[in-house]
């Protein structure tokens, strides 16, 4: 991975001017993680087999994954597969409580020829235990509970939680989130890894790119740390008003990577009136939406964009249309060529309209750099928590909302949050 | 469609303050429409009869759409069809340049069943170009020119460019973009409703629900005008510092209706230094990413919630899990109902928080509530444009990137371009 910060409006100086800052920030997480407070930075060095066991096991009788999560229980591990595989026919998400979406993955799968994975850390999520409610319902025709609990894997709290208790009480195959590591935190534990594996992703090798980033993101000289290059860069770049951070990948398969980045910036850094907003966006097409507001609008903007050098397959445009002279420049050339002329241009254009930006550069998209990456902008994250002066391994602001839906559905004990709700939101 | 502004902090007498404005907002563009310098407000009073016997010429022999074409050439149509049929297997977009996608396309298709929509309004946009011409060639040993050519339907201006010299010397079928239509304002042209009608949508209740729009958007009164409601309100909030609009649909199958927003909102307001940076979210999906950022974090967003009175579908929860606490308050209920219950609780949060947001609830989501939706927003950017003090209808920002990849093609004319680039993001 290279990342070039020259033309981020931030340059050397600025950033050694605050690396005792930055070391400071190391220390401070190399503490809590001696205390176990947070785990996430030990999840490279975890074993596999547990999970390709039971990736076997459930193989056997299963070849589709519908993944029954949300947030950062369902972001990380289709990030990792789209990144490695690209759309796969065989992989479903049930994240939403839409029954939209419930209809349409319902509708598209053999009930019996998939594994189901219940996601959920606390084991009660409202909308994955009502998409996990609603599945059973659904299959009652096609399966009484013992058979569809042969193709469960539930991954929770190894103890706590109603999910847990369920596993227990019914032999159900489970997994485990580390209690030390946030949601959003999680895509190198079971939570991220069985899914992957499942769908062909060699997790062995994401945790080898995640132990490279490890090792580079723990060194203390900020100019060769990529996790304190990012952190220091957007920092600085908060404190001179850009309040937006866009994530703008030049791949396809990368897309979701700009969703998983903008959920661990968001409920990460966004407390206490503080936070950068996340943005994500996707180049070329977001040439054709986003780049006349990012060229000449406001310049509150700060840009990543990622790369890939080498294209796993290319196309020749046909040799056609000689005649016309708007068409003919691009004979004779590929679609990666002109996917990496059109990345120059924008980069040209920023520099020229004054928009900063990073460009991150992965030499192949495959599994050990999304292992690099996803690690290291946990790093960076976590660094830019101690950066903002918050807690970014909480979220504090995300509970009344759910209380306050909890009182509507009836939940005992939270009776008084239904009336507070109609006294806030009577439209009247 | 309701609109409920009554949480996002700007009163009525606030409104009411710049009614004088708003209504020359609509004189201005009311002349413009004289004029024939603006062609959206007129796009609802179509026949659709061209393209209906289009669509039913080419259905005879093939059952698979592939739209090429990017930003205001495709996301109009991918929202309308997404919304109204949800995801179809039988519909396919190249938009981007990333070979990958192309590779994900072309590997999905059967080539001769495939009907191909080639969508620009200039003629020589450089993704769809490419992406064609890689078609062509990729299409070689299944089909020749002249097969291909049945499977063609090339949508571009009436008269100029190099697409449309291609169908008048080639005799390919044709449709139109109005030249005083900015592709971000073209769903309701040929553009959006010749995919669209292939598909399956309804184009003529689509053009109905725009119809009645168009009669409710041109009323002088601002508080019983949704569109000067959207401007008045959102202009407002800008003015007490809401840099951020974010868009949040709580419905999967309007999830694009962000993404068409963002262009449009980006594209037409997004100069001179002006301008919201729209921000797509989902509901309840992104209250497990963004809701912490947007309850907790900066006061610079204003939010608008969109959601669907009465769902197609639903679905209950399996009257199981009696003994575990935590789930049994989900008993006897709908997934509609939970996804109904987070979005006041959300609301509810909000209202807490102090976060300013619109409620826009429509009854159904089908072709009516579609184009209603589509012309305010666009009424509403237009309005927003004249409030801005800027035009809403060029992009004069999105062409320097273009000239620069232009010169790293080889374009002929464009050989400096190449040079200065050069100069400009030389890595060392």
């Amino acid at each position: 991975m290279k990342l070039n910060y020259l033309h981020a409006h931030i340059d050397r100086s600025e950033l050694l001017s605050i690396s005792r800052h930055l070391k400071e920030a190391l220390s401070w997480l190399r503490e809590l993680v001696e205390k176990k407070e947070v785990g996430f930075t030990e999840l490279p060095f975890s074993s596999t087999e547990h999970i390709k066991a039971l990736v076997e096991k459930k193989r056997r009788f299963t070849d589709t994954l519908v993944l029954i999560g949300i947030g950062g229980s369902s972001l990380g591990a289709e990030c990792l597969i789209n990144a490695v595989k690209g759309r796969c026919s065989s992989f479903f998400v049930l994240d939403n409580a839409d029954p939209d979406k419930f209809a349409s993955v319902i509708s598209s799968i053999d009930l019996r020829r998939c594994c189901f994975n219940v996601v959920s850390k606390s084991g009660s999520t409202a909308e994955t235990i009502a998409n996990f409610m609603a599945l059973i319902e659904a299959a009652k025709d096609k399966m009484g509970w013992e058979e569809l609990k042969k193709r469960l894997v539930i991954t929770t709290d190894p103890e706590k939680g109603s999910l847990r208790e369920l596993c227990q009480k019914e032999s159900i195959d489970s997994l485990s989130v580390p209690p030390n590591v946030a949601g959003r935190y999680s895509v190198l534990s079971d939570v991220g890894l069985f899914p992957a594996e499942y769908m062909g992703v060699n997790t062995d090798k994401t945790l080898n790119g995640a132990k490279k980033a490890h090792k580079d993101t723990f060194k203390d000289a900020p100019l060769e740390n990529p996790a304190l290059l990012i952190a220091g860069i957007h920092w600085l770049s908060y404190l001179k008003g850009k309040t937006i951070s866009v994530m703008m990948p030049y791949s396809e398969r990368l897309s979701l990577f700009a969703d998983w980045f903008r959920q661990l910036w968001a409920e990460s850094l966004g407390k206490g009136g503080r936070g950068q907003t996340p943005v994500k966006a996707l180049g070329t097409v977001d040439q054709h939406s986003q780049i006349q507001l990012y060229n000449d609008g406001p310049k509150d903007k700060i840009i990543t964009l990622i790369s890939v050098e080498k294209a796993d397959v290319d196309f020749k445009m046909g040799d056609v249309f000689e005649e016309l002279e708007s068409f003919s420049y691009l004979r004779g050339h590929t679609l990666k060529e002109l996917f990496d002329a059109e990345l120059s241009g924008t980069m040209g254009a920023f520099v020229k309209y004054g928009v900063p930006f990073i460009h991150i550069s992965i030499e192949r998209l495959d599994e050990e750099s999304m292992g690099y990456l996803f690690f290291t902008y946990e790093m960076a994250t976590a660094v830019s928590g101690f950066l903002y002066g918050i807690n970014p391994f909480d979220q504090p602001a995300v509970e009344e909302g759910k209380r306050f839906a909890y009182g509507l559905l009836g939940r005992p004990g939270f009776e008084e949050k239904r009336k507070e709700l109609e006294g806030l939101i009577s439209t009247t």
